[in-house]
């Protein structure tokens, strides 16, 4: 069946999240928003795209940064409404510079940090 | 830092997504919400408890079928408004009985299923 980003469940703002996931490690990496436009987008160029919500603009990862997210592969979840996006990371994913988003764990009722900036 | 449920960011709805990956092999099985009492009752009995957007009412995930995820650990991301769970899955993550609910992948402008039903 040929894919078709509109055929995609946005919430009432238009948006889908996105779980960008180390394709080699495993590692969940950040989670992210996009637009039809931005699944078209990431599809066609093979350059991971959001949409970002606090700047209402095209989120080009890695544009002015470099560190780009290459696509290796977009997956559908059951209910059409969440993407997983198997990406090749380079550098840090999150702005912190840490190499990925989710570097504080709770434990023991208590916020830990895990990892360190690059 | 003691973790206070409340100082998460949630939604317009007061619902943050949460991303639950199998602890032992990273592989992502599926995204749901949860609003901030579901957060607590996920720390506190180490069951992972949604939020359910369609029944409006918690969401014991396994409560019925049996599929349970016991948490080995929550983490938080930069922007604190998204979870990743890390998680003992028991059987299929998925409604349709497939172990993760990202079984869809897009492959050449095209979906493919790619995980067969337990």
């Amino acid at each position: 069946m040929s894919f078709d980003p509109a055929t995609l469940r946005y919430d009432a703002n238009g948006l889908i999240p996105a779980v960008a996931q180390d394709h080699a490690t495993g590692e969940v990496l950040m989670v992210a928003w996009m637009n039809a436009d931005a699944v078209a987008r990431t599809l066609d160029t093979g350059r991971v795209t959001y949409w970002s919500r606090s700047r209402q603009s095209f989120w080009a990862k890695g544009e002015t940064s470099g560190h780009v997210q290459t696509l290796i592969e977009m997956r559908v979840d059951c209910d059409r409404d969440c993407l997983l996006l198997l990406v090749d990371q380079t550098g840090p994913a999150c702005h912190t510079n840490r190499r990925s988003c989710f570097y504080t764990a709770i434990r023991e009722g208590a916020e830990v940090e895990i990892m360190q900036p690059l």
